[in-house]
């Protein structure tokens, strides 16, 4: 047995190069060598790998606002018209929480507004073929869906860049389309109600917006606390949801130094919320930065670790498509997501 | 007659070097030389130069949030604590629209998302001096206030950074301490109402949006038309305040390249609007940044409209408080306070 990979070369047209952490410029380590790791390390492990087919614009409509996916379309063209600008977006101005009070955005507005509008960071650098990326991105996330629709039990989406930060009108931390949530939307046609978990180090904050008002999908998150860790002001245990979604939004925020077994252990709630949910089909929000290894070092999560988690997971016995989130070079990014996948097997 | 002039030479302790403008690191155009270009040019007019007394952080606080204060006085040290920080405190993410929903900040909260939370773009480096130099900045207005509370006509606040930008719990705009709002807050004792007139080429924000729900203070401000120019998100017509401060507030955005004849038109009905609310003082939030030689280049006002401008709202005959606000370096930067000062004063 083995879990189909799907992998669209194209989303190394997003490309970025800069990223301001700390007040000072550096490289974004969001880069195209991410899913060449992946990608050689599910083809070692006996995992085929396909392209996805082209699903167009709606389903990821379906997810985002107009104005938003628009804006992504057109941002880097407008934004190089302007004197003395960047090769790269990178907003330097955002409304506060003040300004929304007053006033939103138009389609008209000038590319500086719209882009600090749009963005919430500066790690989400847009460059000429980041919408041409981000879309196959999303391509991949919903060919991963579809495959998982037509009967199959899973599958895994290579996606980069990653898409859990994204809201539906807001990019953030490396992400601008929110690609698990566009494959849970897809999934709700087939399977009526959708869980999202999400395992990435960082909260799933993006994934959480989108859902907060609806009952229909449940977001699940673990992740390093948000009092000292990325992004800060969301991944709060007491945000359960709102209105008709009040109860389908899960956080459970973890300390740094989490290791395997105190992981394992606060992924039991998390899969018994997922299991009282009765969903039809899972999203898998696969994370891998929560690594011994990964640049960041907040949790210390081993490869056999990641194997145990994938094994748990799977024992929920649900359809599921697996969607790449983080996960930052080391020595053992590719190891830990084949230790994720044969566990998620049952081999 | 002269107009005594207010300075503190503890305000160039607020020595910004970076800028991060259209995804570009520059230098900050935000510097103590344009404190010394307005000095000369106060003191070759005739003006006599006054140092501020101190008088506490009671009526800064009296306007601006006790968190937001705190953090401006411990940021420097917090963010220098951190591994690999840059000299300069710049933000790099922000709570967004969505996510001030969920939370909002804590005391507690990391230095990161404090920073964040506090800031709205990359135009205010925080450094070592910040605190110092901003903290006499606004005693330079209060002093200017006491002095017109004392009986006199007028006082020019030679205040550097500016303040117009800076709502109760958030800097923007190179602006940390809103000294025109202190000012102001400061004259209410004894004058009952107070009117804020800002001839700044950008829109008075922070003055309207800490003022935008009161009726005490009546805020106009004429300024560039932000569909194309910062602050983006405010400065529109529609913005006429809340509650009771329902009128209290009046926007004229004005489009690129209003030279001296359209301003003095425009500035007939702000005039009027003052008039009407009958205060007991006045508030000039005195941005010489509409000049045709500032580097910004928005509006083309000349040195004798400089003249003009002063001498239109010296007419209203009251008492009156000048802040200094924006304004850049150009040959005629000196030249044009004095033009206003000399408008002013009816010479």
């Amino acid at each position: 047995m083995s879990i189909p990979v799907f992998y669209a070369p194209q989303q190394e047209r997003h490309d970025p190069k800069t990223f301001i952490f700390r007040g000072q410029v550096t490289q974004s380590p969001e880069q195209a060598e991410r899913a060449h790791v992946f990608l050689k390390a599910a083809k070692a492990a006996g995992h085929d790998v396909r392209a996805p087919e082209d699903r167009g614009e709606a389903p990821i409509r379906a997810i985002h606002d107009a104005g938003y996916v628009d804006f992504l379309k057109t941002a880097h063209a407008d934004w190089s018209a302007l004197p003395n600008a960047s090769a790269e977006i990178t907003p330097n101005v955002h409304p506060s929480r003040h300004m929304a009070d007053i006033r939103g955005i138009g389609a008209k507005a000038s590319i500086v507004s719209r882009v600090g509008y749009y963005t919430t960071d500066t790690a989400c650098p847009i460059g000429a073929g980041t919408w041409e990326g981000v879309y196959w991105s999303a391509q991949t996330a919903l060919a991963a869906a579809a495959h998982v629709e037509s009967g199959e039990r899973s599958a895994y989406a290579l996606c980069r860049p990653p898409g859990h930060h994204a809201y539906h009108d807001l990019s953030g931390g490396f992400c601008f389309l929110n690609n698990s949530a566009i494959a849970a939307q897809a999934l709700l046609a087939k399977f009526g109600r959708v869980a999202i978990l999400d395992v990435d180090v960082h909260h799933g904050n993006g994934t959480q917006g989108i859902f907060y008002g609806r009952d229909d999908v449940l977001t699940v998150s673990l992740h390093g606390d948000p009092t000292s860790f990325y992004p800060w002001y969301t991944g709060f245990e007491d945000e359960r949801g709102e209105g008709i979604g009040t109860g389908c939004n899960l956080n459970i925020p973890l300390p740094q130094g989490t290791g395997d077994d105190a992981y394992l252990e606060a992924l039991e709630p998390a899969l018994a919320a997922v299991k009282a949910f009765q969903p039809g089909a899972l999203v898998v929000a696969l994370g891998l930065d929560a690594s011994e290894a990964d640049p960041l070092r907040f949790f210390h999560i081993t490869t056999p670790g990641f194997g145990r988690i994938g094994a748990a997971i799977a024992g929920l016995g649900l359809p599921s498509v697996l969607v790449q989130e983080g996960g930052y070079p080391s020595d053992i990014l590719g190891e830990n997501l084949a230790s994720f996948l044969k566990g998620f097997e049952g081999r």
